[in-house]
């Protein structure tokens, strides 16, 4: 079974290992660009718990900025998990209330769902973070993990917008270890993963299916390339193996920069390529 | 000197097999990716009207829908010239005035400039584009040329986004040769290139240097990868082959998806690499 104790070793994280090196990573990303300064849109939910945390000892306290942004059917308990987390660490932090900026645009749409809602709340807080990023001369450092950059679940131009991001390779599951390893408040490792854009809300649900599940198969899918026969001797349903597949290949497109047209000899993206941080 | 006959010619596009090419691109794109319909953010100048032309062509006139998004201080000329177009193509089209999104942000900074407040007129239009082309179940294509997209003329996450980009690598020079070609009403060809952001911008006036002289430098730089040495014997100053060679190594940024901390076998963007269409 995909749950097997073995399986869940392949997840285990030396935390000690991981936080140095993400630690070192936002220093010199954030350094190497020029800035000494990040600002993080801090929810209240563990994974911006561990990149506040990460970035407090990487930049020192005084240097990062957490962004609080409730929206009007915010959990209340989103705010103040957050605020207790910035008590803790000691940070700078800035509440905008979104509610003005989304409304002003999804009151026009009675017939908007859910989705499309979500969508314009996770921009109007990229545009909140965006702007507070370029006031402060500070960098964006992101917070989305690696099982919701796979599964596409995150919002394009929104929360997934970042300059740099240090949990983008670390399973949902590893971050959970991570925040256990440093200290975040107990409320915030054990509640359940929301993205909070409506009252009730949980990924599980939304994805029809659980973290733990969904992360082993992507470990063996991802990190070690099995094929379908194996991940069925290992237990994986095969219409599950199917569905995640689907999904991961579906929201590739937000994981690439937008396709150009090439009409010259050489063009962006496809034959002018460097490294992000080129020449700086 | 820079603006030599024999330099004019380099920036010469066969505006026919152009035409040709990036017709053929946005039909393929579009239907490859499993869409009909194309959604265009149509300001009144001449990018996103070369564009809109070019999908009309490929997409067929009913499955483009235009959008204008004019702010307070938009020029009243930019919505007339766009609905001209609009009315010459015989697609569709849509307004929404984006002063209450934008409104709702900044007027709660009084001391926010220019820049800023651009940068959030150009994602609370993005905002509008995407969710739009979310209920069309549409994709949006992008108007940035290659000049804009290397200088880093252009808001991240802002007039930037988009899922495909027909003319991302043709200079302003080109596009212009590609609007007359394709009929363009002249007035949107004519006028001066402007992101229409506060009263009396111009493009040329805010990046200091005329496109006629940056795009046949950026075409030696980039296209032709002429060293300081040949570039100088062309007759380009030192000094502005410092200053654009900077500028377009600066926003490298823009053009590249966020750095992601490896910690694991494989990490997205890095070693986890497929095409954008990748499995559909």
């Amino acid at each position: 079974m995909e749950t097997s104790g073995k399986a869940a070793n392949n997840l285990k994280l030396n935390t000690d290992i991981v936080r140095r090196i993400l630690v070192d990573f936002i220093r010199d990303e954030i350094t190497n660009a020029g800035f000494r300064k990040g600002v993080i849109g801090v929810s209240g939910g563990v994974d911006s718990a561990v990149v506040v945390t990460l970035a407090a000892e990487a930049l020192g306290k005084k240097n990062v900025l957490a962004v609080l942004m409730p929206y009007k059917t915010s959990d209340p308990s989103s705010v103040t998990d957050a605020e207790a987390l910035i008590e803790q660490l000691g940070i700078r932090s800035e509440t905008v209330n979104v509610t003005p900026m989304v409304d002003a645009y999804i009151d026009k749409s009675p017939s908007m769902d859910n989705v499309r809602k979500g969508n314009v709340m996770a921009r109007q807080r990229m545009i909140v973070l965006y702007d507070i990023s370029a006031r402060e001369n500070a960098l964006v450092i992101g917070t989305s993990n690696k099982t919701e950059l796979l599964l596409g679940y995150g919002t394009l131009f929104g929360d997934v917008a970042c300059a740099i991001n240090p949990v983008g390779d670390l399973y949902k599951a590893q971050v959970w270890q991570l925040a256990d390893a440093l200290g975040v408040p107990r409320r915030i490792v054990k509640k359940k993963p929301s993205a909070d854009l409506w009252q009730g809300q949980t990924d599980e649900a939304e994805l029809g299916f659980t973290y733990k599940k969904v992360d082993q198969l992507l470990y063996y899918l991802i990190d070690e390339r099995r094929n379908d026969k194996e991940l069925g001797e290992m237990g994986f349903g095969k219409a599950f193996v199917e569905k995640v597949k689907r999904i991961v290949q579906r929201n590739q497109y937000k994981r690439r920069p937008p396709v150009i047209a090439k009409v010259s000899h050489r063009t962006l993206n496809i034959d002018f390529r460097y490294a992000r941080d080129w020449g700086i």
